[in-house]
């Protein structure tokens, strides 16, 4: 008998798959870990650097950011109930205060054991405390019924273009740059980006006159575009969105029909100004001029794995739906009701995160310690960064506003386009994997997220800490430069 | 201005989430839920049962069984590794040994944290394990590059349909009855779902003969048929197969160019006879005819939720690959890239399961007396309850061999199938519906799994503490057919 060949080959994987791109995990990130790899086996001895930076994706926890003590003392005695015969042993000896207790006592009620799947849904008292937090952040009232966990704002964001696209006609107004995980689940479905382009001499804002154009374009193309997509805070850009942005947007997506998907991971990383939630926005609109945005649908997702917290590992996270009738809700449920219920820890964490200690409570004192230092050394990093950006040849940077990623826009010299172009990689990429070979830091190249056509930009976080690898940037910038002016 | 109404309505959902079917959460579920919160609020006093039995779903923790103590005791210093300050301490107020101690560090430093992500395959340490057991398990080695974690088996059966499917022209072989995640992950797909039936009379074993007649027929009918989902031991239907029914089906996938996937998450719920992996089968075959099998495609699927564990609400799992080349692999890699990771604390549950306290070590006494002492109140439960069905009218059930569930036949009379038409449900379901209305019994009507036409099953798990219950099914058989005969 002839050797057979295995049938499942690549020409017959899913085309939809294979056209999906998702960079912030691609080539790069791949040969960064290789590099890590070499340098922990002691095999890196020839390489130009000794430890590898990964800047190239939001992952706080990885990179030295301590998590919250409060959340994890409460996620600790909820995977060992145990822990709750001798509480004062866990005061005395472990610093565990009496309200860690009593929070874990509370979801144990909720959930029985975090072992066990709850509601598809989520667990109900975790859901009426976002709804508390929303009502609380916004000044208007949530629903806990409108609320979904979810394991992390990808998979919320998953669930609802997995419900709202209908195939290759139907088309999603996308912004550009944009966090990859929109198109690549755009392609997995067959369903049409619409690309609409951020203004980057704004401080990247929406422009709704571009948002128009790309929406008139795609509808005379036979397009059905269903959704606008809105980052606030901005994933790679890092900008924040004005009230009157977020008004805009909302009066154009009311008129053409559009569903407002705003996703707001990013709404404690705010360094310049205040956030502003699309909820609450939507709210005051609806009171000032009800029948106007009665129609109004609106999903906003938010995350444990940003902010202060950086629980990514966690997977935890939430969408509110705002203007969806029952069926459509059904419909919902019964998607993710498939998969059966997210991480119920995750769900948990998400509970502390919106409900964290109040003033005046015991945990509450160290919380606000550990949280201010968190926010303070990012926003010391970010400017840092931003600076060091500002005073290299040929690039340019916008102010850090929020999330936690710079964009800058790199102006390449044509040589270095030329040297790229002959190794069939777009200048950007180009650009990233030789500072990734020459310094060991990983950042990925605006051609992941997305720009303009012929400008170049790269996204990097400023997570990493210390400043020393940003002295490593600055000095391979300017060889390279060197090599190619 | 007219009130508008809002744009995305029932009409404009996806339709293949419209059309996919989800039993186990389904109706039945939604209204055990609603009689569960009326009992608790104290609404439920003209009930004819003061409580729920939630005997729908293989949940095992929210049903009372205790989680392995080791297990939540290592879970629980990784959430909070503070603890690891004052070991003794631990020790001697909370009974943490010292291997929990040492295999907490371990894990520590495999993944730094808990709340960073982790590699999207899983992290390296945790899938050198996982390859550990499977070669211990097997007396075949396995490589952990091949090992991919997973947020539960569902989201592995997921990453693997969403890459093998490429339309309405794919087809994937699944058992009839089969657990519903098959039947809807491929409605949202919009591939099709080939049936073929299992063997009741033979203890639901496959018969291979009728996949080859599923198989031909598909194919006559344009269908590429690309894999077959085996699932041992069975759901529903708590079938176990021989290694004889196993050698025959790799054969046929073989010849075929069928992908193997081989749904082994109940692999230690075993009450008859012995588990043998798709895996091992496949591995002496090939030892015995290298070149015959060559080139069998296999995907192996294992969890945290099942057997004497019991962790669903981890979300923990992973699939093996056996037979698939780099360039398919790099796709399954990207597709499960794009939602970042699965829970990192779900993939620290798969590293103690696969890898549990060791003879001789701490831990290891009070691990065996609770993992026989689950085993066997499981076996108990389940053969009183087969006990119970066979000795009830018209009903008929297959021995106890392997799973969470009993599968019985029930012959309903004409009356019950005509007063079920004229409520428009299928006769299982009005059984099942009825059931719950008149004992607060929750249990999944066969039609949800699937059955030959015809023939009425209910699925039940045997999780629920207690023997009262089954009394309660004896009780309303004897007064629906009394009702109906």
């Amino acid at each position: 008998m002839a050797d057979k060949k295995p049938a499942f080959t690549i020409d017959k994987v899913n085309p939809h798959v294979v056209e999906a791109k998702y960079a912030v995990r691609g080539e790069l990130a791949v040969k960064s870990e290789q590099y890590r790899s070499m340098l922990e086996k002691g095999e890196g001895k020839n390489l130009p650097f000794d430890t590898v930076i990964s800047a190239n994706i939001g992952n706080p926890q990885q990179l030295d950011q301590k998590p919250i003590t409060f959340f994890r003392q409460v996620l600790s005695i909820l995977e060992n109930p145990d822990l709750l015969q001798a509480p004062d042993k866990l005061e005395q000896f472990f610093g565990y205060k009496p309200d860690v207790v009593t929070r874990a006592q509370e979801l144990l009620k909720a959930v029985k054991s975090v072992g066990a799947y709850s509601q598809s849904q989520g667990a109900p008292l975790i859901r009426q405390s976002v709804a508390n937090f929303i009502g609380k952040r916004d000044g208007y009232p949530a629903d806990a019924s409108s609320i979904f966990l979810c394991g992390g704002a990808s998979s919320g964001v998953n669930t609802l273009l997995n419900c709202i696209c209908s195939g290759p006609k139907t088309g999603i107004l996308v912004p550009i740059p944009q966090y990859p995980l929109y198109t690549a689940t755009l392609s997995l479905l067959n369903a049409q980006m619409v690309p609409y382009y951020l203004n980057e001499e704004n401080n990247w804002s929406t422009s709704v006159d571009d948002m128009k154009k790309a929406l008139q374009k795609a509808r005379s193309d036979g397009i059905d575009v269903r959704a606008v997509v809105v980052i606030n805070p901005g994933n790679p850009t890092g900008g924040s969105l004005s009230e009157a942005d977020i008004q805009s947007v909302v009066k154009l997506a009311t008129h053409e029909g559009l569903i407002i998907m705003a996703d707001e991971v990013y709404q404690t990383n705010i360094f310049a100004g205040q956030f502003s939630s699309f909820k609450k926005v939507l709210r005051k609109m609806q009171s000032d001029s009800p029948r106007e945005y009665a129609s109004t649908q609106l999903a906003s997702l938010h995350s444990v794995s940003k902010g202060m917290i950086g629980e990514c590992g966690h997977r935890g996270g939430y969408f509110e739906l705002v203007g969806f009738d029952e069926q459509v809700t059904a419909q919902i449920y019964k998607f993710i009701s498939i998969m059966l219920c997210p991480p119920v820890i995750g769900q948990c964490m998400v509970e502390v995160m919106v409900n964290p200690p109040a003033p005046g409570s015991p945990s509450y004192e160290l919380y606000r310690k550990e949280y201010d230092g968190i926010f303070n050394s990012l926003h010391d990093r970010a400017n840092a960064l931003y600076k060091a950006f500002e005073a290299m040849e040929g690039v340019s940077c916008r102010v850090p506003q929020g999330s936690m990623y710079l964009f800058p826009t790199v102006k390449l010299p044509q040589k270095a386009i030329e040297a790229a172009k002959k190794e069939g990689r777009a200048p950007d990429e180009f650009y990233c994997l030789r500072l990734l070979d020459a310094t060991g830091v990983c950042i990925v190249p605006g051609s992941g997220f997305g720009q303009k056509e012929g400008t170049f930009h790269f996204r990097t976080t400023f997570l990493a800490p210390g400043t020393e690898w940003v002295g490593r940037i600055t000095e391979f910038h300017k060889k390279f430069m060197d090599e190619f002016r």
